[in-house]
């Protein structure tokens, strides 16, 4: 087939030439003497990332699962009190792999489609006069149903009451991509995976721990090794790992990072929110709803766009890849077969999201949806175009 | 800036990855016992690229231009009279090497967005009784207007008056891309460029002679060395290079063989014309009207739209490039400021066409243009999926 | 600095071309309808490297500890007892990572340079009438000292024994590389990492699992979550993975699984054993000796060196580094500042490893070893003449 | 085969990692606004590299054949006398270029391992009291034999004669590898090919005029139109090209640039000679001798080695490639059979060369040429050992 897939699913995401170029590497002896005068920098401006000063970011080869195992094994014992939203299929599974680590879950069900209840969470934290619960998880951005939740809003319920919980927080699909603020909102444990806003392949989890959670891996009995902070502290510190590191991936991260702070984050966020209206511009324009319930949930990084009743999501996936090379993001769970989903992070223009727009039309027609051809491009043309800069 | 480049100037065109990492390679050394092993298949089957079973392929590290220069030096002396029609910026370019070359050329002009003038070819010939015209030249692809010649019409007139001269191809932007049959319509030397529908770098001329112009070398007495067709014939024969081959390229260049082969040049050829042909079905949306003054002269490579009445082309050009990351084509010479062109050749898919179709929508928008936005891409679509296959 | 690093440690190891050209990709949609067409044969293959064909490979992205923890955690429970010998670096970590995942370890502690002691395995297992024993550990290829075991002789204790404990192989540096068997010799758990034998970058841990160890997967009451045999059975037996998959990496392994097959693992192995023989040769001439106590116990995949008393081992590998870019292999812990070590697996031909002799002769000559310049390049040179094939 | 080709041809080199990924991008359009931003910084870096100010560097898609070609055809017309002294196949193929070009040229021949007989130019140049020799011409680096000329020799000749012809230098395999200076040594025409001392693929021709030189080619009459200096002149004057540049290799060609820039001239050069007398060592214990007559002619990019009589250097360089993977240069016209060439320029360090002789000496005892295993490497390893640099 000539040319390039279209890749618009919400993870993996489109890696830049640059990176692709900075992983095509020899191998190298990551214990020879030099080696730390490239990993110390590293360390240092992947808290930039996080927007932490005091929080420490640990580098496991692993996936954005790995490093919710991590944040949890290093930090609690078993039986601990957890509370969990569940509001799609991330934070579903962020919640079983704590309850198949021992953990007690309280799992807040929230219909697909909304975030974070505050309110529930003010209650049940407020109501744990006893400080039983021990972790308190924020799915950032649930990547099922384009739903960005408040962090902030838990980090101040948790000072309003006091409640001394960490807060813990996946942002696989918002770090390096929306807003995320690791000491300004008080973030505990912040997860982040390298095939996301950080444009690289898989295989890198990243995990921000604050002073306060690297207090509590001195506590925490969960059983650990692999994924364990404390022999990676020790050997971070002088610029080592304690085992063979992914070096392909770190020395691509070391590119994505330079790439990130080169544009700023701030701009790195306001252009994914740039695509992200466009999108939902599109959306409108085709008098489509998206599985967000209420714009303020609404994500920067992924839509889930709701098909009308007696169509089949999978079906307009499907003729979207088999017919056009676009690839979107599946309905997951309860939302299978009911949304689409597009990705517009990572390293993405105008152009590609206005293609995958039209791919997503013509596979929409081809399964009988009836959308006015181009109206949706159409329609996120004009908004782009009146927020366009010339360089 | 996050994202690609559109690359939708005719030329240089997209290297897909597999061609990319073809070219990836570590340097070898071509005179190695083993090196004919991968040249003598790759000279063959570059014959099947220019559809020709007695002609010979040169390979040259050089431009089209140099294509250009190495066919008229091979094969005729300062002096001999030349004929070409000119309707575009690259039909010119050929004309004046020609004359630099110490050739007597017979310039035809034509109107921009015609092409060669068969009855008038037909009538120079006829008068040339004393068969003093040595070359007829045809630019096959004016890639300045997007207007293609009839090759065929022409070896038939040649054919009906029985007139020797040598027929010249320039199907730099066309061989690998549109129909092009060397041996059927009778082509005695046909100049192809790596940067077109061959998919890679410039760097690679090649040349294809027939018989007869292979006889015609050596009576030829331009003056030549580096471009000799007899040094390279005399040492191709056991699969080596009178000099340095450019390795990357060659190899480069065995990918896109394979790639060209494996698609089948018939499906090849209907790819690029779909793709043209949604172009086109864009342009009568925005109302707008192509270069070429007759659906017989469209081009299935390339694109070349005016621009209305009191705008300039140029501006639409800088707006797509500068704001939305689009390349598109510049009016050249006479026709600066009143095209811009869309290349629509080599490693695309529809996504891509329709993502160039709408950055020059915006950027037709941005300047005050007044089409509908959506309106082109719209069109395109239904004319796509109305021709689409599902893998 | 011109030129390559020579790599030389015991892993990570050279990438082949082919490798880093088939990891040179853009990433892609791993739940797309035909990604099991690529994933399934893939799966299929792999069992070939371990030499299975009842056994099912597992491919975490992790590192080995990542395998190893894997293998310990997927069939064991808190407090089981598991026998493992101590004779190197890497066979004390995995010692240490079952303890700390809580199992009740019996250590026998051999002499550095020896191997796996058959008899005391043999007394301990037969004394363990009860069968409390449900893990017996061989570290096949002990990367620290250079030391290979007889993990078929442990397999031929535990029958006459009828010992039903499974066996547990850490083949990290073995697989691939030197003989490994899988089915014929009863190995219930193998684990290997992407950086040896397999020539790919750090970030893929396999793991092999017999019939029995599925089985015992069932009773295991380890916690696991991310490393859990069960979650990956159940998604790959349709192509599928439970999370992310890391698809550079791993389409790499396609290749590299390509490579070793078509050059024939008995092939791989016999090449592995001439280079290391070289090596050895080159020691001899030196009048130098291995880590390893006795022949039987020599690595094909790591020749451990001891200096001379009065010089330190660590000065030879900076030397080495610094100088000549060559990197060597650390002295480790017990052997620290006693040997270097050089690593001869992967990707490696005839005049890599004279180079690394070369540089090795060099910094020894720097530090003051008195060996004679080019003596042991000279001796490897005559051994790998006598054993040279001609393509 | 395992491993990598161990390229020790005098070209192509060796493409350092770092240039090998500048070239692995997409294609761009070379008409963009911005792009002589990227190309005049480019043109006046590429100067340094000559060595000059007051000349102009011209970058063609081509050969150092077509760099010969275009040193010629720019500035002389047809019958102009030539002064060439010819020994070795590199001069004598230039020599035939001129004379193929029309020019009247006067060789010197002289025995091969020898280089430009100055005493000899001067007796010539200084009979000529009509000026009627237009062009003297020097191979700076003669390939074939490994015989470096005297230029500013033949400079100061011309100087004290008050001969105005103009000064011709082959640097193909001297520029970027050994002292060249263009402005000091008077030199009006310097040609150079991308694939040696500037370590690209083969593909880019670079031609240095002086003002001299260009005030010449406004009465050249050869006929020349690719080649032309006026055209490429007239665009380049502000950033572009007369044709589609080769632009991978003109990106990668910044790379390299900014790498011999970044080590310092001076300091490539050093290193350009410390390896060739590491060979210059191997070779004298090996009892065998250079085919250059005289130290004063030792190349420090290519030694030519003579082996002994009753054996043919042909059987020398295929064991060395069929056994052990190592490519060394043929011997070429006269002294075919005679010698082995190895290929000392571009990028290598220490190990590469030691691994070189390594190949060479096991071709050599495979032959039966009896020299002493090991004794050659020794040697070289004691030479670099002493002129080692710590980093």
């Amino acid at each position: 087939m000539a040319g390039r897939n279209f890749l618009f699913v919400p993870g993996p995401t489109n890696i830049p030439d640059r990176i692709r170029r900075a992983m095509d590497i020899a191998l190298e002896d990551h214990r020879a003497y030099d080696f730390p005068e490239f990993t110390k920098p590293l360390f240092a401006d992947l808290k930039k990332i996080f927007r932490t000063e005091t929080g420490k970011v640990f580098v496991f080869p692993t996936s954005g699962t790995g490093g919710w195992e991590a944040s949890i094994t290093n930090t609690l014992s078993p039986g601990d009190k957890v509370l969990q939203a569940r509001f799609g299929q991330f934070s579903v599974l962020w919640s079983d792999l704590c309850t198949r680590l021992g953990m007690n879950v309280i799992n807040v069900d929230v219909e697909w489609g909304e975030g974070v209840p505050l309110e529930q969470y003010r209650e049940i934290l407020g109501a744990d006069r006893a400080h039983e619960i021990k972790a308190v998880l924020v799915t950032h951005n649930e990547t099922a149903t384009g739903v960005t939740s408040d962090v902030k809003g838990v980090r101040r319920i948790l000072d309003e009451l006091k409640h001394p919980a960490l807060l813990y927080v996946d942002g696989v699909s918002s770090i390096g991509c929306i807003d995320f603020r690791m000491d300004e909102w008080g973030v505990d444990l912040a997860v982040a995976g390298s095939q996301k806003g950080l444009m690289l392949p898989t295989g890198l989890g990243l995990v921000c721990a604050s002073e306060k959670a690297l207090e509590a891996t001195k506590t925490a009995k969960c059983v650990r090794c692999f994924f364990d902070f404390a022999d990676q502290a020790r050997m971070n510190a002088d610029g080592w790992f304690p085992y063979t590191p992914a070096m392909t991936l770190i020395r691509g991260l070391r590119e994505s990072v330079d790439m990130l702070l080169e544009e700023g984050l701030d701009n790195v966020y306001a252009r994914h929110h740039r695509y992200a209206e466009a999108v939902r511009r599109a959306v409108d324009a085709w008098g489509l709803k998206l599985c967000a319930k209420d714009p303020k949930w609404n994500s920067d990084t992924v839509s889930a766009i709701l098909v009308p009743e007696g169509f089949n999501s999978t079906d307009v996936i499907n003729m979207a890849y088999r017919r056009y090379n676009l690839s979107l993001g599946l309905g997951l769970a309860k939302v299978a077969g009911k949304v689409f989903r597009i990705g517009h992070l990572g390293d993405l223009n105008e152009l590609m999201v206005l293609a995958a727009l039209s791919g997503a039309e013509m596979a929409m027609r081809d399964v009988g949806i009836g959308i006015e051809p181009g109206s949706g491009v159409g329609a996120a043309q004009e908004y782009l175009r009146s927020t366009a800069t010339t360089r």
